[in-house]
């Protein structure tokens, strides 16, 4: 830990009214985005960030001005969100499946640009009848599975079949192919393996596109991504747009996967200590409601639950509802009343907790926003 | 599971008006209420039910009616909820820390009848010129860890002689004991270990009470409790307030713990599949936005996130936000677009992050209630 972490965390826990509250500096959250666009344009790949970790209108307005081509959601009350907020090109990243949801989308399609990702024959009858209805034609994406075992099918002749099954529906415009290589966060150990793996997972998705294209379809988007790969993911040739989320704020998960640096984390938790019941023992007013009970997304994550701005040996080592429980020296100088700053494990469900946000620019609080796309899981 | 297991399954699952949803049966929640409170009035212990379960004032209003003599909460925004709602005996199970919440907290014994919880001279401090600025006085229990090692003073002379400088000071009014032996969860196997346990905690609770009214000082109160001990702990000598929170609902966890059946269950996940990619694995659409990361609270938790009314062998084996995988038999008949019912590991965080629920009576919708308790973390 050096000084300069010592003195930004008590600056931080200095600058939110009360505790527990996620702060954000928007300062840094700009140099992230700028960051990463830069570095996508100059590889020739477009952006599209997953507007998940944030859940903020403001933030996907920025990240559109600095160059995205539009944003990915996971749930259409986020896309909802979004669309009124003025965001014109979203790209629902997930089966929109069931009557209540798909006239959910039809009215979406009517509005924005709205595309979808799909990976069954039955999800894509229903996306095809809603836009035959109404009138409009929706982008579909294929959704591979590049390792990660969640949705998706198979790349190559099983992802290639259904491609054109897509095609042949009406309603539909069959865009390309699609997929989240998650799986490199768990499984690999270092940055070989994450370049390797994500390398992998990617060409994948390029390969198949291309076997879509040789039997004469259009598919010209082969986006890939996440915030961890993002670094790989662009200089695979033939991908042609990122998604990654986490980028924006960072956290204790991508700085442990060398995504992100300690001075890259724009979103910290602001607690105040409680209680110091033993010496060795204190409890923090930030436990599962503030931070999850989420470990870290890497191979054999630690049982901690995030860690202390400036105390790098101060591990939160149990957490309930309420109560963060940090195993500390007996000799350390730290009282009730004490503000610690916590680097989450993983920002974004820390993110869907939170009502609203402290907003820093320059060292000041210039706003608190309300998370506008929290708890929309429908 | 039985033949009426899946019909209960398959009627709630019909009765969500989209997914992924929590459907709250109240006939079901008012029998567990009915259930502890004759349990509870019959051991002559009263009832202090933790509203973190539900926060919901509707059913806070039922519990009271039960005849609790009040309710328990964590956070001070929970109790604002409540005290709007009209609830009014309200403990503030917490450390009240910091000048923006002791003001709070003034404002709400200004009008309804607070108590609060200590274990620190310097949180004591602060409730002290509180109550005597707002010229009223503020019931403290002391809390005693009995084996949770999260908050609280040891048992015997540290929480006395603690309690005995809470009397002293102006504002305060010494009201007896707490403990939450939630430790009971996770160290015992079976029910012969989870009463001597309970019991041992629960004793440390009165004999430090005893101790106390030997200094001369009267200290009425002895309040202990979880949901999973409630039935040893309203069973021991001294107790007179237990504080269950979860019995409203129950989940996995006190299923698991023996203090819950599954007819016993009055809040589920309603999810849809939205993929099938392979044959032995399902996607529901329910990930960690809508059940948490909480694994079991027992020993030695299972590594699976929840599991599916009517299909005790489907357990959710992994989850990322919004997708909850599910390994099942290549054979099994389930499709894209069928729903399931989910009996989450730990409901209170998952009603937590529900902005509103789906409520049934006599098998019928009755309304969609707010959750107006809810991400009240400060």
């Amino acid at each position: 830990m050096t000084t300069e972490t010592h003195e930004r965390a008590a600056a931080l826990a200095g600058l939110a009214r009360d505790t527990p509250e996620i702060v954000i500096d928007l300062d840094v959250v700009r140099a992230n985005i700028d960051r990463a666009a830069a570095a996508a344009h100059d590889a020739g790949v477009a952006m599209r960030p997953h507007v998940k970790t944030h859940k903020l209108p403001q933030i996907a307005h920025l990240q559109v001005q600095a160059g995205a081509i539009g944003i990915q959601v996971a749930k259409l009350g986020e896309a909802e969100v979004m669309a009124d907020a003025g965001i014109r090109d979203i790209l629902v990243g997930y089966p929109v499946v069931g009557e209540a949801k798909l006239a959910r989308l039809g009215d979406l399609a009517g509005r924005v640009s709205i595309s979808v990702t799909l990976d069954s024959d039955e999800a894509a009858a229903g996306v095809s009848r809603i836009a035959s209805q109404r009138g409009v034609t929706i982008a579909v994406l294929v959704e591979i599975d590049t390792g990660l075992r969640r949705l998706g099918l198979e790349p190559g002749t099983e992802a290639t079949d259904f491609a054109e099954r897509i095609a042949a529906l009406p309603g539909l415009q069959l865009a390309g192919v699609f997929t989240h290589e998650g799986h490199v966060y768990t499984q690999a150990r270092d940055d070989a393996e994450r370049e390797r793996l994500t390398l992998e997972a990617c060409g994948a998705a390029v390969e198949t596109a291309r076997e879509i294209r040789r039997r004469g379809h259009a598919a010209p988007v082969v986006s890939v991504g996440s915030a961890g790969t993002f670094r790989f993911a662009i200089r695979c040739p033939g991908v042609t747009e990122v998604r990654p989320g986490t980028y924006v704020f960072n956290d204790r998960s991508q700085i442990a996967q060398g995504a992100a640096t300690e001075a890259d984390l724009a979103a910290v938790v602001v607690t105040t200590v409680v209680g110091r019941p033993r010496p060795e023992r204190i409890v923090v007013d930030a436990g599962t409601k503030v931070l999850t009970s989420d470990r870290m997304l890497v191979a054999d994550p630690p049982a901690t639950f995030g860690r202390v701005l400036g105390h790098d040996e101060w591990d939160l080592v149990r957490l309930s509802e309420e109560h963060g429980v940090l195993d500390i020296p007996a000799s350390a100088d730290v009282r009730i009343g004490d503000r610690l700053v916590i680097v989450p494990n993983h920002v974004c469900p820390t993110i869907n907790l939170a009502t609203a946000v402290t907003v820093i620019e320059r060292g000041s609080v210039t706003g608190r926003w309300p998370v506008a796309a929290r708890g929309m899981v429908q």
